[in-house]
């Protein structure tokens, strides 16, 4: 035998062990990683479309969506701009654009959410949760009751023990079923609906739309004050903190035919230290300002009266037969996500205050180099929850134009290319107005700039 | 060299090329599956758990859902069963339970839609539409739009080409914003909302629930009949074909003080031939029924005038600011999931139809052998969608119990362990009861049973 064939020999045989363990290990792996991931069938495809749509590369300033209305070539969806930005990624700025800080799409939580892509999605078959009811014969997801319960636990932010929980279409739907519970039924005086400006807009048109004969709106609650001892009913609308100015409040209106409804929309960590859990007889939330989730108008009351809750759950039947199963469902996945983060919960809280302090720290910073405007100041105070002295970061700021001839503070507003809201939405003077702090990143960072602008110039007129 | 050496020898060089050839084979596969289906990542993990979920057995006789109240030890979602059934896995019969034929839950479509798993899943990621609009700022999806008005061009049931489409939390939402939107702003003469009997039960608790002072509930429209020459608005509810006799309907009332509200639920062809294309002023429609997603809480108005359309959008943001974007991203991919499944949307139709109509004529059969009950026969008509004549397959039979001493038909149905509703929840004499027809198979199979067993039972009485 010569050397080089028995060397080859040799050669030959090592390659083949080598390709067998190569081989037997392959095919270990794939044993294992079946195992690990089991190979999927139907749901697949809404898969791969999901993230599709969600690798669409829109500069950071904008995002495709599913169900898009515009489409490429392909038929995937194309991207969907933040206002002042455009082209087909979105990377073109738009220079004229004003700066939108007007309505309260709480866009400032859609980072958080892209971090938390795994544990947030879900995929919904096409037969899930045909029926009207759920298998107790409710309209209500008892799983995502369970959640709300431990959540309201966790934050310290409101009492649910022994209260009824019912949900509505976003608290809007929630607010009239409230009035309509606590109104007086085949009644010739009907209730008076009351708040105390500056107070939501919403409270005044829904109440007056709705053109009810067991209720109407009849303004400012001071005005009632030591009038309430007569027969008629006042329901009083408390939101607290409040929107649009942050404060936390108090029913004006005592006694008893004088009833509370309590928009708590904004006791959450993000927004204002959590002193200690709220009580009120009518609690209102809402995930949009939870969450960010807006759009899928999901809400839920905490009532501590059965009968009231009876009549509210009435309303919700008579009006919508329940809430979005699917609405539902997205809310217990985002909750089961919240409650199964880091901290067991905390990490949305992190972020969200953290977010929200940065903003009104550049804020402050911003309107400190203006005589233009006023904030109230609100004071700092110890937040149960992060065990920490806190001072609020409301989700609006609600500005005072200092200027004897600026009567109009929107209209100011307006003519430094933002776009507010104005006080007289809220039961106030014009003199107010409100920007909304929530909206996305890109939204906040042109209100700034568009401020600094507006004080640079007006320091250079003062001083000339 | 040896002769078994050399054998050996030729045998490793086999078995080495055997081998690479099998690893190149592998990595070529490895290439071309990643390219055919690219590598999940965030939406494995909600994929896996929907087809977890799925898969969960139940017998036939009910299903699981991804959020279920009951979880099992390793914490997925327990068995939801149908009526009459019970056990972990639903396999249990419970020989003394109801039939159920009470509330229009259409499972009857939840075969369709196992059989369509693929297409009509969808994977809604953690930031999925925030904020409360779309793009253009409304609250109504253009791309679902689309799709509303290709499927009515498709089946021909309805004129939508310069018509105004909203939508509302199903049609249940509607018929108040539709009512709302007809009936006069700040007059003294409220509008009387008038039906005509038998008619769907929420028209009346709906319209009195709400206690306006801009409309009341006025009971029987023939009441009324020559009396709308006055200065009152009359607002008439046409359900056509009817819920619950099937029957298509028409106005009773004409003349310029009176408008009809078209509750167009029903016609489609799993009920009724289609024999032209609907053209009211106000049509509503929903998931509810054609679909069968009745949990979705997803309709839709075809709306002629546009200040109608406007007053209707109106008050579907003053009472929940829009339809949850969830429930719409379903309708969507649902509709979607019809419009591109098997003849270009056919299919659903087919499989509606079939089953309707095989359960009609068991009905039918089952109710021959009894002169306990009558229901009034509709006749064939000609269908321009199957292009065939076919009598209709209404979604409930409307029975009238023809025994002198029966005067409470759903008492009758009762004793026989079945639960329908009685006739006086359709504004109609309780001598009727309502059976629904559009519930699951188990459901359907067991009202059969149990209608056979009473006709069993009478023949045996009649001729004893």
């Amino acid at each position: 035998m010569g050397k080089s064939q028995s060397c080859n020999y040799n050669k030959y045989v090592n390659i083949a062990w080598i390709c067998i363990i190569v081989i037997l290990g392959n095919v270990y792996e794939l044993v294992v990683a079946a195992d690990q991931h089991p190979e999927l069938s139907w749901s697949k495809r809404a898969a791969i479309e999901a993230e599709s749509v969600a690798s669409k590369s829109c500069s950071g300033h904008g995002r495709a969506y599913l169900d898009g209305l515009i489409v490429d070539d392909s038929g995937a969806p194309v991207c969907e701009c933040n206002p002042c930005y455009e082209g087909p990624d979105c990377s073109q700025f738009i220079p004229t654009c004003s700066a939108d800080a007007g309505s309260g799409d709480p866009y400032f939580l859609e980072p958080f959410w892209m971090k938390k892509a795994e544990s947030s999605a879900v995929l919904v078959s096409g037969w899930h949760r045909l029926g009207y009811t759920y298998s107790d014969g409710s309209y209500i997801s008892k799983a995502l009751e369970n959640e709300i319960r431990q959540l309201h636990d966790f934050v310290g932010n409101a009492v649910t023990k022994g209260r009824y929980i019912l949900y509505g279409a976003g608290s809007a739907q929630l607010l009239s079923a409230a009035v309509y519970a606590l109104s007086p039924q085949n009644s010739s005086s009907p209730a008076k609906v009351v708040a105390s400006s500056p107070y939501f807009g919403l409270y005044k048109t829904q109440t007056e739309f709705f053109q009810s004969r067991a209720f109407e709106f009849a303004g400012e609650a001071s005005t009632w004050k030591n009038k309430t001892n007569s027969t008629t009913q006042f329901i009083e609308f408390v939101t607290s903190p409040n929107n649009p100015d942050g404060k936390l409040k108090n029913p004006v209106l005592q006694g008893p035919n004088a009833k509370a409804i309590f928009d708590r929309a904004y006791y959450w960590p993000h927004y204002m230290p959590i002193s200690a859990p709220a009580d009120d007889d009518i609690m209102l939330f809402s995930v949009s300002k939870l969450t960010g989730h807006a759009g899928t108008r999901f809400g839920w009351a905490v009532v501590k009266d059965e009968a009231v809750y009876e009549r509210m759950v009435s309303y919700i039947q008579e009006n919508t037969m329940g809430i979005s199963r699917d609405a539902q469902l997205r809310a217990f996945q985002l909750i089961k996500a919240i409650l199964q983060g880091k901290g067991n919960g905390k990490e949305i809280f992190d972020f969200a205050y953290k977010t929200m302090s940065k903003r009104w720290e550049r804020l402050s910073k911003t309107l400190s180099a203006t005589s233009l405007f006023s904030i109230e100041k609100l004071g700092a105070q110890y937040c149960n929850f992060f065990h920490k002295v806190r001072h609020p970061s409301p989700a609006y700021a609600w500005l005072k134009c200092e200027r004897e001839e600026d009567k109009d503070c929107n209209a100011v507003l307006e003519a430094a290319n933002i776009t507010g809201r104005k006080g007289s939405a809220f039961g106030a003077q014009d003199r107010f107005a409100r920007l909304s702090l929530i909206r996305s990143q890109d939204d906040f960072d042109l209100l700034i700039d568009r401020l600094n602008k507006l004080a640079y110039e007006e320091s250079g007129t003062r001083f000339m």
